[in-house]
Order: structure tokens, then C-alpha cells, then sequence
């Protein structure tokens, strides 16, 4: 199939990008000294994970631990809080794939539930203490005596394991700046390894000091007691990444196919047929840094692919409309974006656009030959 | 199953308030003496369409087309402005369900491409011309001189067929109020009735003259002139729509059940398992007018039901964490919510929050038996 004939709106993926952001960020884990365990919540892609990495993944939904574990991922850490009802699915999932799975909890009423209803369920979990490095989002504080008790309440139960310490910089996404999330990287680093400290001098083993974020990844000075690192978003990249100066505008990997189909003079507007739905409402390149101009809902490309088209952004959305604005003349911004024609729209925050799409159309930069369909992950519940 | 048994997060319908909410807007199409078409997407399912119809449907992607097809609705309006190249797909749809289609054109270059792939396809095409009504989406003026020529180009084509106008007042999402939504109804009908009366007067047969948004149809006092309306987001309703004074809070029908996964005492949140992708990023009910307060991504309400429990709100949201903030004591809040607990989000603009899901959980109101799963269509190309 060809790039013309696909059906708009869709998702397309650069395989070149991806293959680079990929290898670049293996390097980064290789040169820091960290295990890589990329975080799939973006990419939600098997043929991406591969491409990834060959060991343990990081999800966020049980729909995703279904789905790499179908497709032979084994070692699979859930990032997101667990709650015990989702135990028996989880047991389920590591009975059919043969998962080895590492949970998340802060809090000893999870504590309690999971460890009852493992009992239940004849099962042993590996438990991740969450810590809050600074994000106000999970986890414990590093330094307070509810870390010490918490590792002392698994330890409690025969059907709970003590595995390690995660954290997220979740504030990285809000930081931007090279200097500004170097010194959350290391804020992060910092939070990991001082529970993990602390831990091990009150007797726990900690095999595992997670951490991780793109940004956090990217520019980390030193990554000292850390074990291991779960960026996710660099696999694909987006303009939130690079107003944050993450990465390029070049290193996109994903963008969304859409067809002009209206031009409205009154509100000197491009119409296209991707909207709230197909590049998602989140706004969050807007107003981030110097690096970028408002991006709006994204940037707009030709078709076939290339650079960003000087002045153009999608200004509005409704659930299937986009509304391209042009900063120049409007008779201009209609011929330069004929009825019918095609653009390629870069997502703000791709985590969020990409996750409407079941599936990537798989090119190579400047050929228009659609490479492959690659499958993607969605919901929540297998 | 019980709603106790669900995994989360997953969507909720209440089928009393889904029943009221269809009876009530078939009851305001019979009192404004037109037929009700009602716009399926932000239902997405057959079922709902069921309550709502046995008449015509709109839909807004070609995934829905093929879905309501499947599940015998032939008589289908696509209210996005058509492409040519999405005729192949549409006619193989046409020929699958024996449907009925209208499409929507408002430019010269869409006509002409769509003339020259119906002749390659030997079909004939029924297209609506779509009208601005003050919204600067898609849509001709309905004074200009191109209303009267882009009917003249179609009928030039024996490939295609004038089927009539349509006019969607999107301008009523942002106009909160009784009388200034009634004033946008009137402008909605008296921009297609002027596009109607005027192609008439020029000879044309315009059989249909189609409006429609759920304020407007709410709050319409007349639509002479006009033969069909074409609301959504009655069906489940939202905070959105009950900011505009559109609906009460208590007629909302969708929601998300979400389990709560942490206590933040240093951010004071409550976090929950539905984020961004659950709830969607839309904050469209915020600042619209004085009936409701800051809902920012939703409202809180018990697990089984009943109103929004007072001062708590869905304050932040990544991509699968959600976070709760109260207006009082936080020792209150974590009492108020335990871990583990679960409760339903009230959603800011349903057609966003929905499309995230492949099927409803139904329930009767105060009943904890889920009666049935609906699914949903998803998606864009079938």
C-alpha cells in the first residue's frame, strides 16, 4: 500500500525515527550504567518494543501486560498504583504468558488487600515501593518512617516479596531546560537511592532502584546506585519533548495523516478531518519554553513529510474537525493546503494522540511505500 | 457480575437516565414537528441508538458507518465533510448494509472529485450542501452567490444528487444560557430555511433541511422551515452540557468508575486509576457560566450512584493517574476516600471521555447488578 492510499485520519510512524531514538536511547542507559526498561505506555507496540529492547518492559494498563505477554515480553513491571481486584486478572495473565510481573504500592492498606488476596489466590507478588521524588503524584516520601514500615508490613506476608524502590519525575515534563532537568534528574536519582539506602541498612534486600522519565533520561549526569531507567515517550518523541529541548522536531517518530477537507473564509480557517479525537486535546507544548512557537493541537507537514510548515498550527479542535490557522494571508494558507490534499500533523503529546489509534501505518523517511501495519494496544481490561 | 466486580477504570451507563433522556428529545422533536436524527457519536453504540430511534441516524466516521450498518441502521447521514477517497470505502459499506447515505460537501474541489470517483465507481452520491451558521466551521454562507453555484456543479453530475442543506450551530457549546442558546437555535434554523428557500427559489428540490446541536435542540422555540435536528450528547449528557444550563447534573448517563490507588498528604491529592486517557484532557465545562463550579476533569460521585459529593473535583490528570483534590481538612478527604475504595467520575465532555472505551457496563440507577455490556464502535477506518 501506498501513503496515498490510506484512509484519513491514521497514525503513522517513521521507522528511521523510531530506529534512532531507539538506539540513542540504548546508549544512554549503556553509558550511564542502567538496565533500559522502556516504558510501552506510549508505543503500546510490540514491533516498537523489540526495536526497544530485548529484556523487561515497564505498562501501565493490564490490557498492555496482556498484550506484550502474548507477544512474548515476560518481565513486566506495572507502573501505575495496584489495587487488589485487579490481582486475579494479574495471576490469570502470569499463568498464560508465564509473566514474571513486579506490582506498585505506597500505602499499607494496599499492603493489606494485596497480601489477603494473594493468599487467597496461593500466589506470591513482587511488590515496588513507590516514591515520591518530588512530583506530588505516588509513592512515599524518601526520608519518613512509613518507608521503613511499609518494607516491614511485606515482609509481614509469605505471599508478598520485596523487590526494589521506583520513582517518577513527573515534574521533568513541566521543567524545561537542559540545566532545569538535569537538576530533576538528579533530585530523582537522589529520592531512589536514599530509600533504597535506607532500606538495606534496616536489613531489605533491594535488588531493584528505578527510575525514569524522557526528559529525566536524557539529561542525567550520573545515574550512581540506580539500576534502572523507564523513559517511554523518547520511542516516539513529540512537541511537548521538544519544547522541554528533549529532543528535536526532527526526531518525531509519530504523526497523524489527515485530509483537508474545507476552507472557511470567514474564519480564515483550513479544515481538516482529525480533531479532539485523532490528535487528542492536550495542550501541553503550549507555553512551555523559548525553543517552540504555540503549537496549538500540532504542527503541520506535507504529506510526504519534511520539516514543520513556517506559520502554520492546528488552532482548534471539535471532536472530528481540526482548524489549521495560518499566520500570513488566507488566500495563500487555501492554496497552500489545496481541498482534498494531505498533511501530516506532529502530535503535542503523543501519548495522548497515539493512544486513540489501534494500530501505526510503518513508512521510511521520504518513501511512500506503507512498510507495515503494526498492531497496537489499547484499553484497559483484556 | 456486580459493579463490586468490575476492573477499572471501565465506563458506566445508567439506562434510566439514557431511557429519560432519549424519551425527552423525542418528545421536543414531535412539539418542534421535525424528525430527530440523532447524532451517534458520542454513543457509539447500537443500543443507545435503539432508545434514541428507529428512524435515520448521523454518524461521524466510516468505522461508525460500518458499525450501525452492521447492526441495521440504513438510513445514514456521514456529518463530516467527505473526501473523495473515502468513496471506495463507502460504497463497499453501501453494498454490505444496503445503506442509505448522505454526505456533506461545501466547496467546488470536493464536488468535482467526488463526481469523478462516483463515475469510476458507477454509483450515484446523495450530497447535503453544509451551511455556516455563524460557527466558522465547515459550511457556505447562506447569502453568498457559491450556495447557488456549488448546487448547479452537483447538479451537473448524474453521478451525484442534491439531497439538501445542513447546518450545525457549534457555537452553541460555547454560549451558556436559555435565551442565548434560543437565539442560536433561531440562527441555526434561519441560516438553513434561508439556504433552502433560496436554492428553491432557483429551482432545486431540497427535501431536506437538517439542524442541529443539543443545545439548540433543547432550547429551540421553532424550527419552521426545517425537517430534521440532529443532536448528540443528550443521549449521556455531561458536565459540559449541564454548565450550559443545557441539562441537570442529574441527567448524565455516562461515567467512569475508577478505584483509588493513593493517598498524597504532601500534594493533598487522592489518586485514582483513570487519568487523561480515561477521562480525556477536554476542560470544556470550566469558565462557562455561573451554574456549576470548577468541575476541572470531573466530578466525584459514590461508586453506586447519586449526586457529586460536595467540594471534591478530578483536579489534575496524567496519563493513567488522576487526582483528586477537596476544598477542606485532607485527613477528611483520605477518610472520605480510602484506599481501595471506588468512585464515579462524572465526565467534563462525554464524547471525549467515551471514545476511549470499547463498550458501556449498563446498570439501573441504585441497582448494583451490571445488566449487560454494550460495546461501542471505535476508531475511524472499518
Amino acid at each position: 500500500m501506498k501513503l496515498t492510499e490510506l484512509s484519513t485520519p491514521c497514525l503513522l510512524l517513521d521507522l528511521d525515527r523510531v530506529e534512532r531514538n531507539c538506539a540513542t536511547m540504548k546508549g544512554r542507559a549503556q553509558a550511564l550504567g542502567v538496565a533500559l526498561r522502556p516504558h510501552l505506555k506510549t508505543a503500546k507496540s510490540a514491533d516498537v518494543a523489540r526495536l526497544a529492547t530485548q529484556g523487561g518492559i515497564t505498562v501501565s494498563t493490564l490490557a498492555e501486560i496482556d498484550y506484550f505477554g502474548r507477544h512474548g515480553f515476560r518481565d513486566i513491571t506495572y507502573a501505575v498504583g495496584i489495587t487488589a481486584h485487579k490481582l486475579d486478572t494479574l495471576a490469570e495473565l502470569q499463568d498464560k504468558h508465564g509473566l514474571s510481573l513486579s506490582l506498585l504500592a505506597d500505602h499499607p492498606a494496599t499492603v493489606n488487600e494485596v497480601a489477603r488476596r494473594a493468599a487467597q489466590l496461593d500466589r506470591r507478588f513482587a511488590l515496588l515501593i513507590e516514591i515520591d521524588c518530588g512530583g506530588g503524584r505516588g509513592g512515599l516520601a524518601p526520608d519518613g518512617a512509613e518507608l521503613l514500615a511499609l518494607a516491614q508490613l511485606i515482609r509481614s506476608s509469605s505471599h508478598l516479596r520485596l523487590h526494589g524502590v521506583l520513582t517518577h519525575a513527573g515534574q521533568s515534563y513541566a521543567t524545561p531546560g537542559r540545566q532545569a532537568i538535569t537538576a530533576v534528574a538528579e533530585a530523582e536519582r537522589a529520592a531512589a537511592v536514599l530509600a533504597a539506602t535506607r532500606l538495606r541498612a534496616a536489613g531489605f534486600e533491594i535488588p531493584v532502584v528505578s527510575v525514569g522519565s524522557t526528559p529525566t533520561a536524557v539529561f542525567a549526569q550520573d545515574l550512581s546506585g540506580v539500576t534502572e531507567m523507564r523513559p517511554g515517550v523518547y520511542t516516539l518523541f513529540d512537541l511537548d519533548q521538544a519544547a522541554l529541548g528533549v529532543c528535536k522536531v526532527d526526531d518525531i517518530a509519530a504523526s497523524v495523516l489527515a485530509s483537508v477537507i474545507g476552507h472557511n473564509p470567514r474564519s480564515r480557517r483550513v479544515l481538516i478531518d482529525a480533531g479532539g479525537l485523532a490528535l487528542s486535546k492536550d495542550l501541553s507544548a503550549n507555553g512551555l519554553g523559548s525553543g517552540t512557537p504555540d503549537v496549538g493541537y500540532g504542527l503541520v507537514c506535507a504529506a510526504e513529510g519534511g520539516p514543520p510548515l513556517a506559520g502554520l498550527r492546528v488552532a482548534e479542535v471539535h471532536q472530528e474537525h481540526g482548524f489549521i490557522a495560518g499566520s500570513g494571508d488566507t488566500d495563500l494558507l487555501f492554496r497552500q493546503l489545496p481541498i482534498g490534499s494531505r498533511v501530516r500533523i506532529l502530535p503535542n503529546h503523543v501519548c495522548m494522540t497515539a493512544a486513540a489509534y489501534d494500530c501505526f501505518e510503518v513508512l521510511r523517511a521520504g518513501s511512500p511505500e506503507v512498510l507495515a501495519r503494526w498492531p497496537r494496544a489499547g484499553g484497559w481490561n483484556p
